[in-house]
């Protein structure tokens, strides 16, 4: 099957790493936004085009994966591209998913293709998992855990303080409620008792460390309800040892069976060197699964829940109750 | 929607507390091919009925949950009623689920309804484990390890042995090997290397204690090829502190991206108190899934491949997107 990407950031680099590696997939084509002349991608085979040529469906692509923003491109390119190509998001603000799947469905209704919003891994395999463990223990507690890793909107937050250069933000899950909720407890935790956030910061020449400190800590919704450390740090220190974008965390559901109470504690962890090609292995791989239900006839609106998990292998049924089950 | 459940062993018993857990499911009737009459069950408002009843599909349930043993029960019983119920079964002789497939699909298809096979929690949720992280990262290692946790097969082996009145056999992942797979690495391990054997056996009045323990650390197949620890203890002391059915265990799964090689480790791991009672939700779970196909007009032999996540929550769809995306 072809395979087309829609914008070259993080997420769409990750996307065409995965393809790389799929045999079943060939990368037809990145399209930008910008001037195609002046973005070289890492793919041989494939072509630079603009994102102008989608229009209309024109393009022989079995897939389009969209790599956009949640706040401003994927409520608008997602709805559009979906009217003529199977398209795959990560859509994740979580507020209007609602409205973001009323309107994908509505427009992959009406082209007769798929679109599969809000994939990757939260939402995406974090989001499988709370369903999965709900579904056999009804009733029990879930709870998720995020990092160690950077976040990109945290990063992106410190970033826009006056007097900071660079930042990176590191999400930490605290060890002890892991540990509590491990063991099968079911405590209700504060924002602070679940996470603490660790930042990195390159300053401006002359900026005020101890102002910007406080400004960082104090940053309501990002920060003010955590305990954050603040180190800062060189450019040189920066691109040594925060260059990466590992990320990470787990979901982790207890709840009972049975009269007297069996406990039985559900957990699913992630542990990734880089966010972006690990989000860009799970697109690839819902991408591959849209087509082959699409080619089956289905249409329309879905998210990970609605697709049976065969569809995302390339194995075939046989083999995959010879050797998987 | 209306179960029955085939068979009142452990298993059965854990799929009717399961089915006390759902709203949606209510237990009509449990069948068991001994005298009705000499079976009482826990659930107030259900019936316990002769396996008889169920020919020609004379019961009214809409899923039939059978919770029979793999070696001779499963082959016969889950085709049988495949052909008038919806069946769920737990079959887990691995090199035989490609026969017992063919058998149950054909009569499945025959009849109009759905059989799943192999369900519960390995084969099953492990299953679903491995699957995911193979599509996700093609060319990775997976690791799965058992335990802590008791195995009845093995407990059941020894239970065979001269000179031994009763058994119990935990069996233990070796955590160093866990470590290092949790870590990234991909090592090739030995059987030695992954899991340790433990067991507690009452003798016979009389008994050779040392021909007893040489007879279970020499037995081929299931304890030669293990690091085998006996312990012999009275009978007080086997209902005090084994009388449970713990188990649990990790699929643990180890791949890369990218050009550079991003490594990521993916792991699924399960803490049970009662190994029956987390097995039979799971089934329970599976038996809600097919019946809401079956009612879309789905047939034929299924696997947890097969069936898309949402079918197993009663939540609809809006609120699984709005609440577990």
């Amino acid at each position: 099957m072809k395979a087309g990407i829609l914008g070259y950031g993080n997420l769409g680099r990750g996307v065409e790493a995965a393809i790389e590696r799929c045999e079943d997939i060939e990368l037809a084509a990145v399209y930008t936004r910008r001037d195609p002349s002046g973005l070289s991608i890492v793919s041989k085979n494939a072509k630079v085009k603009s994102a102008a040529d989608l229009e209309d469906g024109r393009e022989d692509i079995d897939v389009l994966v969209i790599c956009g923003g949640s706040a401003t491109d994927l409520p608008v390119m997602t709805p559009k591209y979906a009217q003529w190509y199977n398209v795959v998001d990560s859509f994740d603000t979580h507020a209007n998913i609602p409205v973001h799947f009323a309107d994908v469905d509505a427009a992959a209704k009406k082209g007769g293709r798929i679109g599969l919003i809000s994939c990757g891994w939260d939402p995406g395999m974090f989001s499988l998992n709370r369903l999965y463990a709900k579904a056999i223990l009804p009733g029990g507690h879930d709870y998720t855990f995020w990092g160690k890793g950077v976040s990109q909107g945290h990063s992106d937050a410190i970033r826009r303080i006056e007097g900071v250069k660079d930042a990176r933000q590191y999400t930490i899950p605290v060890e002890e409620a892991v540990e509590r909720v491990r063991k099968g407890e079911t405590p209700d935790f504060t924002t602070r008792e679940k996470h603490t956030r660790e930042c990195f910061v390159v300053l401006e020449d002359g900026a005020d460390a101890a102002k910007v400190e406080n400004e960082i800590k104090t940053m309501p919704n990002y920060f003010a309800d955590y305990d954050t450390t603040v180190h800062f740090i060189t450019d040189d220190e920066m691109k040594r040892d925060h260059s990466g974008l590992p990320h990470g965390g787990s979901v982790i559901y207890s709840g009972e069976t049975g009269i007297k109470g069996s406990r039985h504690v559900i957990e699913y962890s992630l542990k990734l060197d880089s966010n972006p090609e690990f989000t860009g292995a799970v697109l690839t791989a819902y991408a591959r699964a849209i087509v082959r239900l699409n080619n089956e006839g289905v249409t329309g609106g879905k998210t990970v829940f609605d697709i049976a998990p065969a569809y995302l292998s390339p194995v075939s049924g046989e083999e995959l109750r010879a050797h998987y089950l």
